[in-house]
This record gives C-alpha cells, sequence and structure tokens, in this order.
C-alpha cells in the first residue's frame, strides 16, 4: 500500500521502515521537507504526503497534531484511513495536553469523514515494529469507529510483526483516551525496567474442564 | 499483622479475605458499622480501625478517600504504613478526579507522617487475592517514597499469592499516577477480552548472548 507518515521523529522513521521492508510503499510528510535530508526514507510535504497515501499515519507531537491537520485540510483527508500514534503530553512529558478526553478522539471529531484508528502509542518506537525481540510480543491495542479502518489497521499491523492474536480491539475511538493515558505508566515503568523497549501482554483467566 | 482496611466494597473484603487466609488479623472500617453486617468479616468504625492496624488499607471511594482520612485524622494515621489501592474516577467512570495528579500523590501530601504506597489498582477485585487463577500472574506495581513501605507492601502482596518476580517498583508516589490513569484502558481491555478479571504482564527484551 502507499503510506504516507505525518512526521520525521523516531516514531515515523521506525514505522516507515518497518513497512518498507514488509514491501509497502512509503513517504514521510514534513512541514519542512527541504530540511529532512539524509533520512535514506523519501520525505516531501504535508499536502503532498496526504495525496501520495492510501493510509495516513500521524506521528506528530500530539499538542500540535490537529492543527497539522487542520492546514492539510479536511477534504484532502475525506476518505483517507488515518491511524494516529501520536500521544497528547506537554513537551516535558508531565502533563496530559487532553486530560479526559485523547487526541484520537479529537482528531475523529474534527474530521468526522476521516476514519481514525487509534494504535501502537502504548509503546516505544524500538519495539513497535520489533515486537520479535521481546520475550513475546505482548498487546497491541486498536480504538476506532470503523470497522473496515481498523481490520486494514490489523493487516499493516501484521506486516509489522504483529501477530493477530496480539491484537485486541477495545472499542470505538473515545477508548483512545485509554491508551493516551498509559502514558504516564509507561514512564513508570521504563524506570521499573531499565529500559524503553518493553510492551504489555494482557493475561486472562486460566481455562478450566469445569463450564 | 493486624490490617485495616478502609471500606467495605469488593476491593476491602476480597483484600480482607485473602489476608486472613494468609493468617493476619484483618478488620473492616465504615463510616457506619452498624448497617455493616452479614459480611463474614470483622466491622468497626473508621478511627477505631486505624487505631487496630498497623497497615491501613485505603480501598475506599476515589473522590472521598483524602476527605475520609482527614476524618479519621493526621495524629491517628502518623507512622503508619498506608496502601492505596484507590482510583480516583467519577462515579460513572468516565472522568478522572485529578487529571495530571493521583489520588495516591495527593493523600501522601496531606499526610506526610504517614508511608503512603500505592498498588493492585490496576485490576479488578477478582484478580487482586487470586493472581493463581490468571494464565500467569502478570505484573502488580509499586509506587512510594519510602523503602521500607514498599518492602513490607512486597510481603503483603506475596501473602495474596503475588511472587517477587511478578512486582515491579516504578518509582515514588508520583508515579502513582501512572496507575490511577490506567483505569480508562483498564476498561477497554474489559470490554476487549469481556471479562473484568485479567491483569497486564510487563514483557522486556529477550536475553541475547551478545554483550
Amino acid at each position: 500500500m502507499r503510506i504516507g507518515l505525518l512526521g520525521t521523529g523516531n516514531v515515523a522513521r521506525a514505522l516507515a521502515h518497518g513497512w518498507r521492508a514488509a514491501g509497502h510503499d512509503v513517504l514521510l510528510g514534513s512541514r519542512r521537507p527541504e530540511e529532512r535530508t539524509g533520512l535514506d526514507l523519501p520525505v516531501a510535504g504535508l499536502g503532498e504526503t496526504a495525496a501520495h497515501a492510501e493510509v495516513l499515519v500521524n506521528a506528530t507531537p500530539g499538542g500540535v497534531s490537529v492543527a497539522l491537520l487542520h492546514s492539510i485540510g479536511a477534504p484532502a483527508l475525506a476518505g483517507t484511513l488515518l491511524i494516529d500514534v501520536g500521544v497528547g503530553l506537554s513537551d516535558d512529558f508531565t502533563e496530559l495536553t487532553h486530560p479526559n478526553s485523547s487526541l484520537g478522539e479529537l482528531i475523529q471529531e474534527a474530521f468526522p469523514l476521516t476514519p481514525v484508528v487509534k494504535t501502537l502509542c502504548t509503546m516505544d518506537s524500538s519495539a513497535m515494529t520489533a515486537p520479535g525481540e521481546l520475550t513475546e510480543p505482548g498487546t497491541v491495542f486498536l480504538s476506532g469507529d470503523d470497522i473496515e479502518a481498523k481490520r486494514t489497521t490489523g493487516h499493516l499491523l501484521t506486516d509489522l510483526g504483529w501477530p493477530p492474536s496480539s491484537q485486541l480491539d477495545i472499542g470505538g475511538i473515545t477508548t483512545a483516551r485509554g491508551q493516551e493515558h498509559f502514558a504516564f505508566l509507561f514512564m513508570g515503568i521504563a524506570d521499573g525496567v531499565g529500559s524503553h523497549t518493553f510492551n504489555i501482554k494482557v493475561v486472562t483467566r486460566r481455562q478450566t474442564d469445569t463450564p
């Protein structure tokens, strides 16, 4: 597929490399593409990236994502699946920019003709594209109102190494809140284990023979 | 140990049964003990419960916990380990009562002579005392500023069935924020797996032979 990734940071680059290795056509979108050279990945302007993309990925800082998407414009985004992996935290990572809401919800509200799926934002970029480097892949969550959009996102996660058994659909776009608010526990766990390369795995009840 | 549990809801009762089974002397504390009969557990007033306790557990609704602890009074709580398992959510579970803060932090701030440890609030009461019923116990988190208080809490978690290998110290009491904000992801996962009896397990990088 033609995948446009908005952003040129660690997350956008890691995902672009992962999807390119799986055979997809990737393009990074930047406000200043002329300054983003030497990335070993193609870079274009935001509008050009959106026009290129069958699937667009928001990997820009959560506090500015909505404004940045507005600069591309709702008509250019209409009908395009938007995978949002941004996290709405202040620049110093101490405060939620959207307490009691989420970036995912706000994007879906601002762009109602663009199906939004929130995923991958509960882990570091180093774990997003290398679930096989962990002792187990753990769980990746999907939030979104559009079933077909979640199905396509699921295929793209599988292409990054996430088996379907490790993907968990947790509901509509309002559940993006849970994924984003996990940022604080993420930071605590990172301190506790001494690494950003980890994930969480949902463990459920043991199967028994009794009904 | 003599464990006083503030609250008579599912969480307080589950923990009381779990610790009583491990040989501890438990007492539930209620604002209206005379109305809390038939629980198969001893119940007393809040002040009497605090006086009884070597370890006090806050299992009251997060929105009222600080006021309730003030009604017991700082002198009565000074020097007593307080394990806080409350979650600061609105009554309809849709909003954080302490966005960009946490109940654990607020309690520690209000009662500086009482060492506070936040734990067990990332799971349902059904999982707190029966980690062995899950396919794996998963991870239980500890937040707190007092090392000795965390050590004692760790022993009490082991008594509930949590092996030390499943306990993760994530830092000072400010990291209680991460545990409490997990509530939103908890609700999404519960919908996704169709049960409240689950936990999350931290999975880290695979060990390799290379340095």
